[in-house]
């Protein structure tokens, strides 16, 4: 395994200092705590909050931007920020009408989140939280995992924030996007923990498995590589099975790269599933391919669907820019 | 190797109907030829071809867009596109005012533009060719190769032929745009050719290279890996050595993953570009971070540097829009 890193135990403060650079003074960081905040936040702005465990690059941190969120609380690799972490980015966000916590459905990143919530509570700041949940690889809603999806989810939660003027109403546009958004991804071969070298799991060789979780949570299907349509139909119809879709329904579609997965292929995915689609009748409004939520080098996909009703196409549409998403 | 594909003789087709389906119908394929151009182009405008081998995406093909190149040649997977789909993709581009051709300097590449250019004469169209040739770990500038500092000549090449008048113009600030570029890569491992399933090059386990090729050309310097901070330090005296640099210089600064470095990595490169380019009055006043020249899932990621006077800033700031690169 070899990264171009230096003190392993120095990975996400090497990377967050890159990620200030990056921004060219559109973001700083908080003093000794590990999280980052717009350097201008409108004040009476409804506050967005996100944030997760590292190494998933660039969720979150690189989604902090004008009209995406106000600041990210940034855990150590593949772990959940501290409470005191999110606390200081709740306070360093709020600008008086309350703050909105938008992250990925983890035990750990609820727990953290959570207690950061009723510490800001007892600062008199208030907060409400939509967890994202978009992984349908998972039967059950309240156990899925927040994967590719909450690019849709930032995106338009982002735009709510900056437009409307409660946290209610932040609340409620940021809930239904995340209630229209499901993805399945696709693994064919681990990532590295930047710290130990050590790889996320262990698939053999010649296979693959549908549904697999970030850290390499298991999944739903295990088995012998197949031609790309093959794959693309199988994660496909767990999706249309799952979200009740209509023709003449619109969406917008991610075809996301997990870390080593080249353009070429998820551009292969794309294809098929515009042929699926098209055949269902429903529209494919917007399309975002590349790396935007990855587990290190992980080689594999996932395809994420929101379904845009006019309110939420309207909010998608909304100019945005941050490091890793601009339209 | 395991890739997302169907059948491999077909991943360049199947890739250029996902790119169309992408674009969302501002992008349209030529009939039985692998190019594709922007579905309006106006009337009286100084057409902007670029093109190449597939296997490095999104280059070129993700960069076809508005206020950016017009067309693509498409070649094979590392294959320069024939003459026939060069010359068609001019005549679809072409609106009266001549084709800049604006591609890589390799041999396969400049034999075909320039058979195509030759082409396009007998037919009345008017053609100039400007090559990227940004990679100093070669020497000598007319053997340098194109890599990631394209997307900053594509870019302003794009504005620039949205904005000016004559052919003659475009070529002025392309070329000029093309001398205030430089880049340096390194490998950490090789890709795979999607046909054969075979690297397309063999490094040892715990060495890398700097200066080394998409294809696996060589480099300027082979040896056990190092921490980021030192390799970065080796790659930016390359550039700083060959780019004539000022203090109060104005630079964007590139760090691009050559195919499965992660973006945690990308943003500890960018650190220590940017205290290098502070310690030397560099200011740096756009970053761009991700995956823009590719070698399959090559493991490796390269510098780029262009600096920007007045008139390339004003160029490099008006917005673009493609698949691949949005501002």
């Amino acid at each position: 395994m070899k990264k171009m890193i230096n003190d392993p135990a120095r990975v996400v403060d090497e990377m967050i200092e890159g990620l200030v650079m990056a921004s060219g003074g559109r973001v700083v960081r908080l003093p000794e705590v590990n999280a980052i905040v717009r350097s201008r936040i409108p004040d009476g702005k409804v506050a967005l909050l996100v944030g997760g465990g590292s190494g998933h690059e660039p969720i979150y941190h690189g989604f902090v931007g004008e009209n995406m969120a106000d600041g990210a609380a940034i855990g150590n690799v593949f772990a959940a920020p501290s409470p005191d972490i999110v606390l200081a980015a709740t306070k360093a966000v709020s600008r008086g009408k309350g703050v909105l916590y938008l992250y990925g459905n983890y035990a750990g990143d609820t727990m953290n989140f959570d207690i950061g919530a009723e510490l800001a509570a007892d600062e008199g700041i208030r907060v409400e939280t939509v967890r994202i949940a978009d992984d349908v690889s998972i039967p059950d809603k309240a156990d899925r995992r927040g994967i590719a999806g909450l690019l849709f989810v930032v995106k338009i939660a982002g735009a709510a924030c900056a437009s409307v003027d409660s946290l209610e109403e932040a609340v409620r546009v940021t809930q239904k996007a995340e209630n229209a958004t499901r993805t399945i991804g696709i693994a064919l071969s681990a990532g590295t923990v930047p710290e130990t070298g050590e790889p996320t799991f262990v698939l053999p060789e010649d296979e693959i498995e549908i549904g697999m979780g970030l850290h390499g949570e298991p999944g739903v299907r295990r088995g012998r590589m197949e031609p790309a349509d093959d794959l693309v139909d199988a994660m496909m119809a767990r999706i249309l099975a799952d979200l009740p879709f209509s023709r003449g329904d619109r969406v917008a579609v991610l075809v996301n790269d997990l870390g080593a997965t080249t353009m070429m292929e998820l551009l292969i995915i794309r294809r098929r599933v515009g042929q699926i689609l098209a055949e269902a009748g429903i529209e494919i409004v917007d399309t975002q391919i590349g790396s935007f939520c990855t587990s290190q080098e992980m080689a594999g996909a996932s395809i994420s669907l929101i379904r845009l009703d006019d309110e939420l196409l309207g909010y998608y549409e909304m100019p945005a820019k941050s490091l890793a998403f601009r339209s």
